[in-house]
């Protein structure tokens, strides 16, 4: 995750700390160690057996060992939540959490590996040859636009699911509930104007998900204003982004951007003047998810818009990555799969919809991160998609 | 753990291959995660604060994450108990066997670590880049003389404990058992003549540790015959072990190794004929312990040695590296050591015997593997000798 995200006013640093004492994570053995024959059965000798079968037959140690099904979540520290480039030690309580996350949402073993290196191809080597160790990686807090060249470069290296979530994530989640917003509002997603500010890792992708479902006004901007084909300052990704965004080619910031859209997405940590979303389209959609402060305050947003959704979990209609990565990887290991495909990333925020949908509001667009029936609707979706 | 580990005839390879299905480790949270305030706490947004407090002091770390604990148990696969060379997927079954033996008797958190090269510069590389994601390394069966190379290597490179088991868990435990068996026998350890069959990790870190506890007379056997300065075949490792063992400079083979000897130790896997024991000298200890097929059946040597070991848990006194390597790592990480000392390793040997001299007889010269003080008196005393 790498929204703008710090702590909430009502916990204590003290009860966080306290928390997270020792780590969050612990490892068990999941056979019996109790006895003489449960040794013999568990190490030595017995485990030789297994060994000879792998040996014989590599396909077995899907069977027999636990990393066909364990997700790495791998970071080198360069874009943890809010604070930036912390490095691998500081990031690490948030891989041990997504780890626990993959747990308890996913039911998917997990171990957090950060990386003291910062080198595209160094981490590409290093989990290269820890192939063998892990059955799937989700990259994590990886900084913008080295995020997209080492997910590319490790979905080529690693016959393995490989998930930038801070991208994919993140955009599943925003495109479930942009179909979420437009069924409660009777609207069409193919006909919405959007307009994404960031074009950082998750804005990037909300993009991208967002052209591949079908919505053919988009505009993204970065700090310097809308990326429009020609304009200085973009780096390959941006400049890309802008040849297939913006079919209006608007140039300039967020005012003429924002002036009759139908959906701002702000994945920037920038504020949003309330004076422009006075000037989006009528019964506009805001989606303001940096974290702990959003671009506009939910309050103010909702005297414009008609539906206002946040990354926070004090207020209505929370995007929240957890509706997405445990049941993404869970489906794709459940089904053999070596890619995320772009399929299973648009099956999985179809299946968030439709939990959503059976009970939809203004404020019910996503299901509650603790609705039961997502990670295996989702799960089940990608599984599906594998392969179509 | 590399001896020549096959299956005991009384497990079927049915009740094994059960027993191994979908792995013997499970990940956990350890911080509760069923609400949304739990939620907040353990992930976004209470998390920044835990990384920002790590990003303002490094040392942080160990308090507030996993890793400063978490044993990482590293193998390339390349000496797989007596299967040799079978590479990371098929060792993964010990691995993970290994990190579970870590929690159940050293309650540490381990995850194995399986890498795709042999290439020691490699994986050294490799664990230099995981460095803040762990904070021990167990290596485990990489084959000889490289792992002596590649221990020394990470230690150098790592500034947490790195022990190559197969070398000195096992060394541990034999001078342990062996300080049992002249504590039993009313012999003097110094004045023993020791001879050891096999010249790899184990039988290298045997010489080497009997050396330091002040035997004398240590004659190291590889399968081609004894090692004596000037002899042809020896790599650099053997040619300076046959420096500084073999004080007699005894040249040949079994027979002129064995005749008078005190202590046979058999790490090669070779058979030992029944009538070179007849040549040791009067009342000899006998360790045969590779596995599952001692170099000399334990009924046989007890015609002739008044002290009779195996590695195997069906016959009495059994040398397992289990009395060792969890409570190193333990003390170890207890005292926050960043190496594993000579006098360490040594002070683990002394604690082992310290337990079995409470009950001492020819056939409990160690402790049994589920004695539950040997854990905890190993790492009180390795954490002792830290610094010493």
């Amino acid at each position: 995750m790498s929204l703008c995200t710090t702590t909430d006013q009502e916990l204590s640093l003290a009860e966080i700390l306290t928390a997270h004492h020792g780590g969050k994570l612990t490892v068990t053995p999941s056979v019996p160690l109790g006895g003489a024959r449960d040794l013999s059965v568990a190490y030595s000798p017995g485990v030789a057996e297994v060994s000879r079968v792998i040996a014989g037959d590599a396909t077995k140690s899907a069977q027999y060992t636990w990393a066909q099904r364990l997700v790495a979540v791998v970071s080198d520290g360069t874009a943890v939540l809010g604070l930036g480039d912390i490095g691998p030690r500081a990031a690490l309580p948030v891989m041990e959490g997504k780890a626990a996350l993959f747990k308890a949402f996913g039911g998917l073993n997990s171990i957090p590996l950060v990386l003291d290196t910062t080198d595209v191809d160094e981490i590409v080597q290093t989990l290269v040859r820890l192939r063998p160790s892990f059955g799937a990686v989700n990259l994590e807090d990886v900084s913008a636009p080295r995020c997209f060249e080492l997910e590319r470069r490790l979905v080529e290296a690693l016959d393995c699911p490989v998930m930038h979530d801070d991208q994919h994530g993140t955009a599943i989640v925003v495109l479930a509930a942009l179909r979420g917003a437009c069924a409660t509002m009777a609207r069409e997603l193919g006909r919405l104007r959007v307009v994404i500010t960031g074009a950082g890792a998750a804005g990037v992708a909300c993009a991208e998900i967002l052209l591949a479902a079908g919505v053919a006004d988009v505009t993204v901007l970065d700090s310097r204003g809308i990326l429009v084909p020609g304009r200085p300052g973009m780096n390959a990704v941006k400049a890309d982004l802008a040849e297939r965004t913006n079919p209006r080619r608007v140039a300039g910031a967020e005012a003429e951007a924002l002036a009759g859209a139908d959906v701002f997405i702000g994945l920037s940590c920038a504020t949003i003047p309330e004076e422009l979303l006075a000037t989006m389209a009528p019964e506009p959609m805001v989606f303001a998810l940096s974290n702990p402060d959003p671009e506009v305050h939910p309050d103010v947003a909702g005297r414009y818009a008609s539906i206002v959704a946040t990354g926070r979990s004090d207020f209505p209609n929370q995007i929240n990555n957890v509706l997405a990565f445990p049941g993404i990887f869970r489906g794709a290991l459940d089904a053999g799969a070596t890619r995320i495909t772009e399929r299973m990333k648009l099956a999985a925020a179809d299946a968030i919809f439709a939990v959503a949908a059976e009970d939809l509001a203004v404020d019910r667009i996503v299901p509650s991160p603790f609705d039961p029936r997502v990670a295996a609707s989702v799960a089940s979706a990608v599984a599906q998609a594998v392969g179509e």
